[in-house]
């Protein structure tokens, strides 16, 4: 169950009128690190899809923002895997500024089901994927 | 304290290589819906920034999604206000395909905070605000 | 060879730091016009998909941004085509501000092309849908 | 003159349901490319809006996609300053997929113009720019 950080940088495209990142764009940092994670695992999207003819799809969250992220800031996403079971892993995951322990700007947790790929029905998670998740 | 419904249609540019909606796109679509609320008050983001000096910024939220959604369908987002008070909005939020009553895809709640416009520190919501929305 | 016009409101996830819609997001912008011209000639991505075996792909653009367009604007863009022949379509396409006759904000063409929707090779615009849209 | 390549992975928010990388979203990767061109040169947008009061802003552009990008492929993005004069870059770009020299992707131009960070209104390159810009 290890902590994994990847680096994000802030573009005009995640900012928002306010001068400040917008809400979706945290959603989809936070994707990101799960997906990064997921590679420095050794598996993708395309080989669960093409392979284990399975999607990983986020099916429910809970997020604190507590500071807002700006254009050109350097973020720090974090995934943890805390919970896998059945068809679900749940990640506690967090984003900060300037360094992976700089400020905390939000919190949450990420809930994601392993499903079939062309029915996107909840499936237990392909042994192949436990194996080397749990390595 | 009213319930709202807005139609929102899913282009190709909110759907993803799964074939569904993408996880980020419900957060824009639940924003939306909260600005078009605001605007069916009478208020909008410009006035509220030029105005009154305040930014309404999302800063917790949680959502379970039920159901993907997929291109072309028409979907219905709620907002319905359950709470106001100090510098918060709480949101009751939920996306429903193809009617306003139809199946129920996506249902959670967004807490927002009425921030000042430059230092985006959390601040009363103005009292031309509160009137206008407990009309 | 019809005009087509189709309201677009701007959002926050529309806009960025420099207070302005975001490049990108005109492009989104141009794709629901043409998305919704299809539309309106009976047909959607994804009748074209099932029945049709077919993707509308933009294989090349040009555009020119005359004016920025704001937070809470309301936007009407065109979707004009110009020449269909072949596997490609060529839409004249303007996004105007205010109103369908407003002020001008950008300008240009947009090349789409019809391809097989498995391997996305350029294929013959299907008979059926050639005739829907010459009615 | 110099050119500049920068890497980007294709994510799940960058695709659509044809299972493809969608359109805006290759404008999202062009306009980083410039933002990290620039940085390249120790410049960032932050720097522009607060010390010079000039934001950049694409004002045209003409792009040609020649082949799809799909979920997970890294992608190299150029950003080659080819003039330069009054308020106008322009840039030529291109995209490759898993190497700088890989398959060609999309090819193209982008102008962009320095304006007033207040009025949006086209002004000189401020001189400290331009000297970075030419060492």
């Amino acid at each position: 169950m290890s902590q994994f950080v990847f680096p994000v940088r802030v573009y005009l495209e995640d900012t928002d009128a306010h001068g400040m990142v917008y809400n979706a764009s945290f959603f989809r940092y936070l994707e990101r690190a799960r997906t990064e994670w997921l590679r420095a695992h050794g598996v993708d999207h395309t080989f669960l899809r093409e392979q284990e003819r399975v999607v990983l799809v986020l099916v429910g969250t809970e997020i604190k923002f507590t500071r807002p992220a700006r254009l050109d800031d350097m973020l720090y996403i974090t995934a943890e895997l805390s919970q896998l079971k059945g068809a679900r892993f749940i990640f506690e995951q967090s984003v900060r500024r300037e360094s992976p322990d700089g400020e905390l700007l939000c919190k949450g947790t990420a809930e994601v089901a392993c499903m079939d790929s062309e029915q996107l029905k909840a499936r237990r998670v392909p042994a192949a994927l436990l194996s080397v998740l749990s390595e």
